[in-house]
């Protein structure tokens, strides 16, 4: 029997293996927890920390009974995994705030160009966060999760998974900054009524199929609150 | 006692809050296996389980010994998770390869320009990489090795910590897909060539401030490799 301490790192190498060599597919079903432990000579709990890992990443979906459909399903729905682990590397200080920042602004005018240029992509999602975002009522929080969640719908709707699956991680880093920054404020409203007509512009520049204008526009829409919240770094 | 199926995920919560909170910090070591269980009224081989997925996550690192200095402890070096995290969803089909290029076609523009922009970040490091690469007696594999650390070096002199870990994340899936056009290549020996000269001019654009040249000249190597080997979707 394998070393118990390393002993999980046994099971992820092998299916890792598996995936590549197309042995195992999306969809398919891994061996029960008992038969895999005894293929692979190590203890049950191995095979669950592997398992874990495995679900965090989003690359499994564990059943929960213990029959014979209970084993795990090969799933390949990366976005959940990449925003876990983004979240948690954000909490951990792993990334400094600027280097975030910069990310935004070189994903998402990417994002704006890229919609702009394909006119089979839809905004209509977009919009109608931007609709919701337009309501007199909304508290500062509300309004700003609407905001987190446009920007995303906009990835989304470029096309690009690896994007999407980037900015859902960075999401809740995203939301977070960006929800400290309000309470800095001189004026919340002047702020909201901005960000209101800038997100109208967005949109209206990538539905002329103008990639450059949204390009800018984006830019500054980023980098304004920024620097308006005071959470710019000392030159 | 937490219901055990989903045991580990208290735990796993718990420390991200502890994170958010502050009330853990980068270098802090964790309590011992023994005591989270009984504060978290979980089972010990529901916290392996959380500490498994913190580890592959690169946030924490694990002691071997199970003395009092036994606790993993909290550590913020973020690349190796996302590498992992990416490199599975890769073998599992998560992202299609024109997502994946495309990517590296938004971030290596972005980091070429960042670095022609900054005189005080070096490509010393890509530079060696470059001269490695001009020896003549480099296998195929060898060559293409080396080309995936080249497109990394200069991503982590870019200084931007979250898009050098989005970088290392792909490396991975880049040097897999790049292996497998190089055996569909008309002429090795003349697209090596190619290669070395570009690389060559990309680094002196970069050197002399030149953000648009090396921004153009990185998409072009990037997209005629990828349309050369005939990896690119029909259109």
């Amino acid at each position: 029997m394998t070393d118990t301490a390393r002993a999980w790192r046994v099971v992820l190498e092998r299916i890792e293996t598996d995936l590549l060599d197309g042995r195992l597919q999306p969809g398919d079903r891994l061996p029960p927890e008992r038969e895999l432990a005894s293929t692979l000579g190590v203890g049950r709990s191995s095979v669950r920390e592997a398992l874990r890992v495995l679900e965090v990443m989003g690359l499994i979906r564990t059943g929960t009974g213990s029959g014979p459909t209970s084993g795990a399903i090969i799933i390949a729905t990366p976005r959940g995994g990449m925003s876990t682990l983004l979240r948690l590397q954000v909490a951990a200080q792993g990334f400094p705030l600027d280097d975030i920042v910069q990310t935004r602004l070189v994903l998402e005018s990417a994002v704006v160009e890229a919609l702009a240029a394909d006119t089979s992509r839809s905004t209509a999602d977009a919009r109608l966060v931007v609709q919701a975002m337009d309501a007199a009522d909304l508290t500062p929080a509300e309004f700003l999760a609407l905001d987190a969640q446009l920007h995303l719908a906009l990835a989304e709707a470029s096309g690009n998974t690896v994007i999407a699956a980037m900015m859902g991680g960075l999401r809740t880093a995203i939301e977070s900054y960006v929800q400290a920054g309000a309470v800095l404020l001189a004026d919340w409203n002047a702020t909201a009524a901005r960000l209101r007509r800038e997100h109208h512009s967005i949109l209206d520049a990538v539905d002329a199929g103008d990639g450059a204008r949204a390009r800018t526009l984006i830019h500054d829409h980023i980098t304004d609150y920024y620097a308006e919240a005071g959470l710019a770094r000392p030159a």
